[in-house]
């Protein structure tokens, strides 16, 4: 386990730097592809006012656009803390083949960042969450699906 | 409910251009404050390699850089499909006031975006999801979390 800690080492470095250069939340995350460094990315949401600018948000877009990929393949992704709902979501659709994380949802919530909250939230009803959810003009909604479906040139992912 | 569903026939609009366009999936949304449009998204995953541009990703990064803020405080945000975890996470991330959706992750998941699949990966035991989870260095990590709980100039959110 000798390299993968040197990796976990690298995330928590850039948690560390993106922190003590104010610009964000104390996380971090490298993508590594054989053996190499391909992502990096540290929390920027209060620097960059992009609440999706997570750690693992950030190295998944910059491995993907050096890999010229919307597939992360074959990739582990290093991150410093487990992830939130956004970036499990996030790491599920590039799809890489392991992830490593340092600290956990429970220490996050410790230091203010309530991952639990929304990770209970997924799991209740439209009506009781505390982000009201209506459901709207379904029918006109599918109508655009309908299009997908029987679409030729499409790119699937 | 004229005005929610002109709102939402927005994101109707934007998911159909997209689409015809191939800039991605089959995906619209709009973010609103005070009756009017302050961002927009459709889904460019494909076309930009980048995994996480889904159509509300896209309209929050847009409405936040729109409205110099990393929270849509007092926005409601229009999507032509209910969110898949990695979209409600950054809609909790972003704190709208509410969520108008047209078709469902069901619907979804008949034209093949799995939304569900990763739904169901969430509330699964670390070992037994799709995607391993290995925990790593957690006592090296924690020393960042110490340190965001020390820092005396830090932007919480």
């Amino acid at each position: 386990m000798e390299e993968e800690k040197e990796f976990m080492r690298k995330a928590i470095a850039l948690a560390q730097k993106g922190m003590s250069e104010n610009e964000g939340g104390p996380f971090g995350a490298v993508v590594v592809k054989n053996g190499k460094i391909v992502g990096i990315g540290n929390n920027r949401v209060t620097s960059t006012n992009d609440p999706t600018a997570h750690a693992e948000v950030v190295a998944i877009r910059d491995a993907c656009k050096n890999l010229n990929t919307f597939q992360l393949s074959d990739c582990q992704i290093y991150t410093s803390c487990e992830p939130c709902p956004m970036c499990l979501g996030a790491i599920y659709w590039a799809r890489p083949e392991k992830v490593y994380f340092g600290s956990s949802k429970i220490d996050a919530a410790q230091i203010g960042f309530d991952d639990q909250f929304i990770y209970e939230e997924i799991n209740i009803d439209f009506d009781n969450r505390k982000i009201k959810m209506i459901h709207l003009l379904r029918d006109e909604a599918q109508k655009v699906f309908e299009g997908w479906e029987t679409k030729t040139d499409k790119t699937e992912y």
